[in-house]
């Protein structure tokens, strides 16, 4: 606290994000990084970057992402917005989107920086609780709703919803932005970039960091309507005319196109989570369903922020929340098949 | 304007950045790049990132970044915050230090971008007039001001200010946060980061982009008394955890570093400017001092806007500003020698 501080500073929550620890031969499935690198025709592109045009600024309104985006999804340049990051296009998209006289309406269980977001642009927010399964239920998000956001899948909990229950949303919400925060999408939930053209109230945000394996470049995008996206440029251009390097845009750009890389690492990610699921139930876990890069277990002998110290003591990472509810949870990142059998082999003696 | 948008992105009036268009063979002289490229050290440094660890998340707080400028300036860490692009530093410091109950206080010819930052915070300002040879006269800046932030040297004049007048300053409005952005500060002006130990309202704002040839890269940083730095953090953790991304850490670190090609390519910019500004007077051009790696400058008897058209028609793009008071001015940024003695041709073929 000081004198010099705008009176706001000392009001905030800031986020706290996962442990980068400098440990030997660690397994760090704690911040959901994908175990297998990015593209090499990203690190070709991005190669190519490093010389004398880094004297020069950046494309600002990184079109050439935009465009891979646009082409990808088969919609217009025009109804993608990128920033440096998925955190950066939600902090815009709060201050853009979601401030309005009713309160914003989020799951109580959820990634946690939403409140932090709401707290930096004053926002009013209610915490919709998850049912008993941990599901989001759509239906309690009602008419009080003076905008809302979810991810889906859901972090931490993984759980998916289907599409037809989130357009029946955008029907009955019609009224209010919808943003539905797909950061782990690729991983087993269906895409709400679809229904984009037929809702003018739903913006769908999207991050290069687990799918495309490149959490270190900060790369990431929304696709939705254009008087939504023109909102969020307005905002980023009262903010920061460049947020992607050069490097990154190239990077984005390959990393978007090269699909065969995408789609071998991402299934094996999924055939990894889909045999960890049943060995972790077998030693007795309670596995909630996932559709992302992670699960969410809880063990009904075991104290889940001692099996998540015991783990450190073997050079193994995982997450753990002190939060109401899901304190008794881990939540564990699918590493690649080696780490996934150490994983396994130290809750196997652990348990 | 949409139902769906946040009242406030209505009444925001964003900044235009300057042009960056696709002309063969241009000679491009109107966003004050460095026509020289960066270190090779730094080159080398970002071709080391590229590869594997792209996939996990960047070191949240650019430490190293903060060590190689604190070390370079004999302060610690904690006094050192690093975003992407000193226009990411100054979004986050007019949000956490600038907005007070008594308004902003900045020159009324400067960073166009200020008041565009004051709309998105909501911030009370007053542009103080510049004296009649678009100086900065800080007694202007009296108890009516809530907060202070120039630019030394300014833009788009370049003309600077003595230490010495600033320290005064400070010492008036002790009470105050007092900001001082120092984007061209290398290129012939002093600056004020040796004061930072003794003024716990000083913040000092730098960038890479510009004497470091690394606008393509994104890296701004400020020195600030460590409850500055603080307040700049909290804000920067509430909006996005990792603005810099790992291939930008390493690069601005040996960019910082490189020290031997810093001096050389700035004092020959300095050298390219000394030599233009009398051959431009010669034209019988009005040139203001420059401290900066541009000048400020009028033709009596030549309109700017038609002067800088047909530049244009010769593919030469210098910064022209539809403001008051500086509407006859051109701002034009000092290229290599070879584009130096291109742009003096075809000023001497225009006047």
């Amino acid at each position: 606290m000081s004198q010099f501080w705008s009176p706001l500073v000392s009001t905030l929550s800031p986020y706290v994000p996962g442990e980068q620890p400098k440990i030997a031969k660690l397994i760090k499935l704690n911040t959901n990084e994908n175990p297998y690198g990015p593209s090499p025709r990203a690190i070709t592109a991005m190669q190519a970057q490093l010389g004398d045009s880094l004297r020069l600024y950046p494309n600002a309104e990184s079109s050439t992402v935009r465009q891979a985006v646009a082409a990808m999804h088969g919609v217009s340049e025009a109804n993608v917005f990128v920033g440096n990051g998925s955190d950066e296009v939600l902090a815009h998209a709060f201050a853009a989107l979601l401030k309005h006289p009713r309160p914003l309406y989020f799951p109580d269980i959820s990634y946690s920086f939403y409140p932090v977001y709401c707290g930096l642009f004053d926002i009013a927010f209610k915490q919709v609780p998850l049912d008993e399964g941990f599901g989001i239920r759509l239906a309690d998000y009602d008419e009080g709703a003076g905008a809302i956001i979810f991810p889906n899948p859901n972090a931490p909990t993984g759980r998916a919803l289907p599409l037809a229950e989130i357009e029946a949303l955008l029907q009955a919400r019609s009224d209010v932005p919808v943003i539905v925060d797909e950061a782990y999408v690729d991983f087993g939930a269906e895409s709400a970039i679809p229904l984009v053209v037929r809702y003018p109230n739903l913006l769908v945000v999207q991050t290069l960091s687990k799918s495309r394996s490149l959490a270190g470049l900060r790369v990431g995008f929304a696709v939705g309507d254009v008087a939504l996206i023109e909102a969020l440029t307005r905002v980023k251009d009262s903010f920061n005319s460049y947020p992607l390097d050069r490097i990154a845009q190239a990077g984005a750009v390959a990393a978007l196109e090269d699909r065969e890389w995408f789609e071998q690492t991402r299934q094996r990610i999924i055939a990894s989570r889909e045999a960890l699921v049943v060995r972790m139930q077998a030693l007795g876990f309670e596995v909630l369903p996932s559709a992302a890069n992670f699960v969410f277990a809880r063990h009904p002998q075991h104290d889940a922020a001692q099996l998540a110290a015991k783990l450190r003591e073997r050079a193994i990472l995982v997450r753990h929340f002190r939060s109401p509810r899901i304190d008794q949870f881990l939540r564990i990142t699918i590493g690649d098949e080696a780490q996934c059998e150490a994983l396994l082999q130290a809750l196997a003696a652990l348990t």
